[in-house]
């Protein structure tokens, strides 16, 4: 029942001695979706003792080198491990003309590649199984990139045994409480659903937005959103800076997270001319005080929680 | 008037945890060399505060991508960094195409790669300045793949001060005198060399021999080398998996150490499998005891020694 994401690397282009390239691991029970692929991916799953055989959905954000150059190290690994399973990979059109010309030098893959190209439509969805769904959040930068929402499906219900016992409803009606609806007893009188299960679990959500210029109307695509992970590559008083290179200010994180209404705010993707982060965190917090700057390894998790009763 | 390998990366294939696909870099007086680009090499450089921008040659051995995969992000990070002197980039001759298209996708760089493939020759010449040849050593594996050697040249010679005062030579004869020629006086008098000038300095050389079989007839190419980089990707007992690989094992690298007369033998790119490598380095000091084992960050100086008299 996790729902954890782990950050691999939370540099932007230029990596540090501590900090690779972009990459974010989300684990959903248990499945892992990786989202980016910058240069050491597969060096840091290593690290903190993941098997990359577990990993069957890549999401990319853009073909940007420094979200995209672990792939190719991490598929090839993939295949000397013997991996026979495809791989889905998800994120620009492009992303398939560019891994083929690339296979044709260093392949082939002993496992297939399934492509799966997003489009320019908001809240896309992209990916889908019994537990969540993924959607596209288009974002603005020099290429076309794309942000992603990881939302849990609704769970089905919990039944209050004694409830159920005592107005014993038969296997087609007990699907249907489960499923949220009020009950109707042979003799007519309805049964809330809220008397019958307990009350539902949160749908836990996870926002990844990296990289664009500022974009207020993001805000609605990702209302409420628990987790939101925003690049601040820049600091305030570099605004200029962001808007010219189409990125963001951790103040313009912080005020997107408000906005959302987001449970918690993760900023990262740090320009490597910053020596000292805890401005970028400073500002974000005078604004949304839920903001974290993350380092590699860092691991967040979204508890699972019942909606509180009306 | 250094002479220092770096060791960037030792693993093979598999990075582990602490050990990063191959990469060496060589420091000779102040201009260094890269050998093999894994991916990390950008990283690694970081960690150890050497400046990429000081590199402007690369050998690549052959187009695996544990030798490649680090030259993208490496070379992308050099642009960002506003470089615009050119790269030199040596290696099989597909290197060239490979990179053209890569960089259709997430190029251009602001500044040039120009490519200098060797040829198949052995003992080819594909760099020279004033202080180092740079020749090839054809190996054998499952693609196109070249060892490197790296020697200094001849240094000219330092005169003895008070003999040359004796004899007074113009300038001229300095030159020659320098050069390692014996000087002649006006009444036809044979000065040897050796009585006006200190005992040469030792060439200096530095032999990266990955990724091959087992192949005694390096041992010529490379006599007397210095320092020797040989892969030992398996141990003694998987011999047979070494030569279905095209790989060898850690004695076979010590054996070409010894008929080689090696100075110092250094053994890496591992093979994942082994938690204890203490066994592989053992293997082969039993032949060459001279031999390391080298992990990511090691550093070997060859020292600057004159050449003991006659």
């Amino acid at each position: 029942m996790s729902f954890e994401l782990t950050i691999l690397g939370s540099s932007s282009a230029l990596p540090t001695s501590n900090r690779f390239p972009t990459a974010h691991l989300l684990k959903v029970d248990e499945r892992f979706f990786l989202i980016d692929c910058g240069e050491g991916t597969q060096i840091r799953l290593r690290q903190l003792k993941i098997n990359p055989s577990r990993i069957h959905h890549i999401f990319i954000s853009h073909l940007h080198g420094d979200h995209v150059f672990g792939l190719f190290g991490l598929l090839s690994s993939m295949g000397m491990m013997g991996r026979e399973v495809p791989v889905n990979l998800y994120g620009p059109g492009r992303i398939k003309e560019m891994m083929e010309q690339h296979l044709g030098y260093f392949g082939p893959l002993p496992f297939e590649i399934r492509y799966h190209s997003p489009g320019k439509k908001k809240n896309n969805l992209i990916y889908e199984d019994e537990k969540l769904t993924v959607t596209t959040v288009p974002l603005k930068h020099r290429t076309r990139t794309y942000g992603y929402l990881f939302r849990e499906k609704q769970r089905l219900l919990n039944l209050r045994k004694e409830q159920v016992q005592e107005f014993r409803p038969g296997i087609a009606d007990m699907v249907r409480i489960k499923r949220g609806e009020d009950f109707i007893t042979s003799d007519g009188r309805v049964i809330p659903n809220r008397m019958l299960t307990y009350p539902p679990y949160h749908q836990r959500s996870y926002a990844y937005i990296s990289d664009t210029l500022y974009d207020p109307g993001l805000a609605e695509q990702i209302r409420g959103v628990d987790l939101l992970f925003h690049e601040a590559t820049f600091a305030g008083n570099d605004e200029q800076l962001a808007r010219k290179t189409m990125h963001s200010t951790s103040r313009q994180a912080a005020a997107l997270a408000k906005q959302a209404g987001a449970g918690r705010l993760l900023i990262g993707h740090f320009s490597s001319r910053y020596r000292d982060l805890s401005r970028l965190v400073e500002e974000a917090r005078e604004i949304f005080p839920e903001t974290d700057g993350v380092n590699d390894g860092d691991r967040y998790s979204v508890p699972l929680e019942r909606v509180a009763p009306d």
